[in-house]
């Protein structure tokens, strides 16, 4: 196989320490910790003031969200039966890069005295800001080499920052649980990127790419991680008080109903009722998606279920319809289903953020939030093919199609996998049964 | 098997859909947010103020909540070997059509100007409704449809409500950490259930209701996690400040002398010594259950202990010597043992609240604790009993008994499942092995 | 094997008895509820104040804290294929047991009127005192009966509450993050153990001494915990305020760039420029040891960052290439290799410190921390071959080496392993496939 130099050995360890050390400078020449003197300056509202009171107020909310970038991405991807260490491990790494790249790239539009003050307030908006990257990576889970997506990284966040800049700061749409600026965003990026990378050869599907049964509880662990802080992330950076309280509340409400429908649809389409994995490990959290935009408006707690309540059921609706559509048609094979997880319940929420503003459920211009999805899909769906063009460098490594979902091909694994890597043996437990 | 109904397509969705949106419905009539202007109005004491400062003050003990209800519970039941799927995910639709039904009837009894308003104060009460849907799950674990269920779930916290109103607004009794009110009457309610839903052909037990290596550590995330963040639940609703340290205190150091006394049992009964998994995943809880009622009373921190370690002395004890009795001599088949880890523990605290507050710790009076935990101990059997009676109609699909303790009958399940699942054939390695 | 007393009835369950009623007596005598009146008296800084607002102030990062310590410490040392059990149930044991002796013997030193008055302070310290008994427990890992761990938890909190005493009070040396007096202790402590038990027989590895797919999984639960709540570790018991962000992001920031150095090493040494689970699992996280004891320094952000750049190379090195050497020739088995993790990293924190404490980053005296360092690393060797003689002695039932690695010895453990734990049967899915 001439064409794959899946081996990482020195292009990889270069690439990261490079990019580390730049990081490095970066911080050294730009950044300093929050000396609490000043105000503003963050993406969504630049011109108000935030944590009034002590520097720490945040912080359990930060550690929320840090649950949701680390464990609940992660493990949500460990779905996949032979795919678990780079779910959790390059989500790991990419989210690491990322949040020291956010950091940088989000707030060199406002620096104060030529420097960025670190605040709990800018290290939420970097943990937001590998979110994208998180997103993406579902669509294009089990196809790409840790290089690829080190540099997908990179020029993700960076296209995010100036996206979220243009939304929060020339339009001054609200978006305050990012329905449009990461969910929508994150999601289209990933699949332009997905459809660029398209595989004729994985058209009739690959037998690693799906679950067994341990793997689907430990994707459960992120699913039920993601859903419970969802709150935290549609309010993290929501106006103290009564505001960010709304925020929870409607959160909350919202991925509760979602719950009943994703399970109502998952059993109504299903085989005898049954109820699929997939639908509730992914569906049941659409409505913390779409709720989004809308978070901190005064929607009402009914409003919120009934965003939450639609969100399910369109999510459910695409994993079981839409999503084999895409791939067969359009040629995007979306590993995770984030389309339906992040990119319809996404633009719902925005489609709710402009309905809601212009019924005056929160200042704001309802031509803005419109502006806003347009600008978060163009961004999307525009960077994510030129990232992707860039991904398909022969020298970044992409795995051949036949080691496609293996985490054999990048990590060292153990046991059996070793002996025998050349054939892709699995230690699937079911084929073990066959062979015996 | 013409008497088992357990194709759960059409009924099963239009009873969730049906049950949301009749909830959406009440709560636009009836549920607004929080406005800061209201203080009192909750479960426990009415007439105190809570929240004096920030709305949002409640938050990061309303999420150690959050976490025990939804990862603690969840997990804590995927000991089975075959029945993991339903535990994380049959507890998520419970819980989460659970909080939004109890956020409803817990509110119902004081209306401020005919409305609920929404406080972090009243989700984690929600919250704290559903635990008793959760524990009664526990005792009937394996044998009951989701549809089944979801009408438990739905009578459950209904008599909840009811029983919760008497003890804290008209007895006014002291159950801070509900040791009575959640943890004994979740448990009898579920034993109840289950002695309605007696099965004599799983009277010598079922291949399937027993642990593989890798459930048993599925279990543990969720027993670690009750038990970290148990101090949270029994202290999120007392008063604040050093009422609240106080709760928190006695429940941290009664969940460690706790430990000690379980694994000590636990070794002293079984076969050379050993340690018993099932005695490790519940008993090592017993002490946050024993605690609860006393949780915020001046007992010391050595009264605490006392009750932690008699808490997890009995407990273990329960699993090893009764829960056989009660399974061969009363009929009643608990698959978690929630009698062991929620029914006497919970006896326990009520009963250590009595003497508490005979002995001054805390404002009250002993007639009515002892009031209180007779009145939830009724609202249990009663109401479990009809539930049970209600929950055998034929139609709600509960599964025959060889299709019990498996996933399979409910969820699509990855792999050979699938090919063979009329001949009920398992992933259990073990198996593989013995057929080979 | 006369020789192995490792029938744990009886002598298992009247020590661990006996250990707790010991300590409820105690805390009968010395331990009442914090009443809000005093202020100082804590390990790091007796003189200053703390908690000046509510007294649940540091409930969150406490909770931080705890879940390092039950979740993150149990579940990194799952990685074992047999020996899950142990390593999450004998973590939440020897924690159990050792938060409250900690509580006794850390506050000795100061007591109040004649009292310990507990606070979330006093509980964030008594955790952390456990972690140094966890970290040992890593590098005896699979070696040693529960009974002979107890015995390990007692002597190893008696002496680390020596020293702590020693290096904050007396010495007056920073160490918020605690580099030296937790890491550097415990590594070593442990380390002097691992030697004194050192085994012959295990030269050769054990066939049990390894990973298996999902056992690498739930390890990465641990290593996710532990680095995303690192930054609570390093802060909670920081000043107030300014210096605790300050904590936080140099803590978020070296962990961070720690994840790119480690990655990097791994690819750059391993097979193919795969990546090795050991070093994710593990050297990740050396970032958060390293910048412990500079954390609430004012070393810039940048500093922080190339402190954690140099502890993930130093570690992926060290996991590498020095432990085999260690093993080999110094007979040190490290079954976790916690030198890479702690101990060399910690060396680092406390170096990092004395060039930090030099150039005035924070007030003190570089001579005293150079001592603060030497004295740990005494305590740890001197008390850890004590300690390690102790352990030898015969009846504390250590295992022989063939049972080493394996649950089933102090264990019930499910299927299989029952019928056939002579010939110590393993449920390992590989060997069935073998076998078959």
């Amino acid at each position: 196989m001439p064409a794959y130099a899946t081996n990482m050995r020195l292009k990889f360890p270069i690439v990261a320490l490079v990019l580390e050390i730049v990081t490095i400078i970066l911080f050294a020449l730009f950044v300093v910790y929050d000396d609490g003197k000043h105000h503003g300056g963050h993406g969504a509202k630049p011109n108000e003031t935030h944590h009034e009171a002590g520097p720490m107020d945040l912080y359990p909310m930060f550690q929320d969200v840090h649950v949701m970038i680390f464990i609940g991405f992660g493990f949500l991807m460990t779905f996949l039966k032979r795919y678990g260490f780079s779910s959790v491990g390059i989500n790991l790494l990419l989210a690491a890069f990322g949040l020291q790249w956010g950091l940088l790239l989000q707030n060199f539009w406002h620096l104060e005295d030529g420097k960025i003050k670190v605040s709990i307030f800018k290290i939420i908006n970097a943990d937001f800001s590998t979110a994208t990257v998180l997103i993406s990576f579902g669509a294009v889970l089990g196809k790409t080499s840790p290089l690829q997506l080190l540099i997908m990284t990179l020029l993700e966040i960076t296209i995010f920052s100036i996206n979220e800049h243009l939304v929060a700061n020339i339009l001054e749409a609200n978006d305050v649980g990012a329905s449009m600026i990461i969910h929508a965003y994150g999601a289209y990026f990933g699949l332009a990127v997905a459809r660029v990378l398209y595989r004729p050869g994985l058209r009739n599907g690959h037998e690693n790419d799906g679950s067994v049964y341990h793997s689907d509880l430990f994707a459960m662990i992120g699913t039920v991680f993601l859903w419970m802080f969802w709150p935290s992330f549609n309010s993290a950076i929501a106006d103290p008080g009564l505001t960010q309280l709304t925020a929870v509340i409607n959160t909350y409400l919202s991925l509760a109903s979602c719950v009943l429908s994703a399970y109502a649809i998952s059993s109504l389409v299903e085989h005898k009722g049954k109820l699929d994995m997939v639908h509730i490990q992914n569906a049941t959290l659409a409505g913390g998606v779409a709720v989004g935009t809308c978070a901190d408006m005064d929607i009402g707690p009914f409003g919120a279920m009934l965003i939450g309540l639609v969100a399910g059921i369109i999510s459910t609706l695409g994993f079981k319809y839409l999503s084999p559509i895409l791939a067969s048609n359009l040629g995007i094979q979306d590993t995770c289903g984030v389309h339906n997880l992040h990119g319809m319940p996404g633009i719902l929420g925005g489609l709710a953020g402009i309905v809601a503003v212009a019924l005056g459920k929160k200042e704001g211009h309802a031509s803005m939030q419109a502006a806003a999805l347009a600008s978060s899909l163009a961004f999307a769906v525009a960077g994510g093919v030129i990232t992707g063009l860039i991904m398909k460098l022969p020298f970044l490594g992409q795995p051949p199609d036949q080691n496609c979902f293996d985490d054999a091909i990048y990590w060292e694994v153990p046991e059996e996998e070793e002996e025998n890597e050349e054939s892709l043996a699995h230690a699937d437990h079911s084929k073990n049964k066959a062979e015996a």
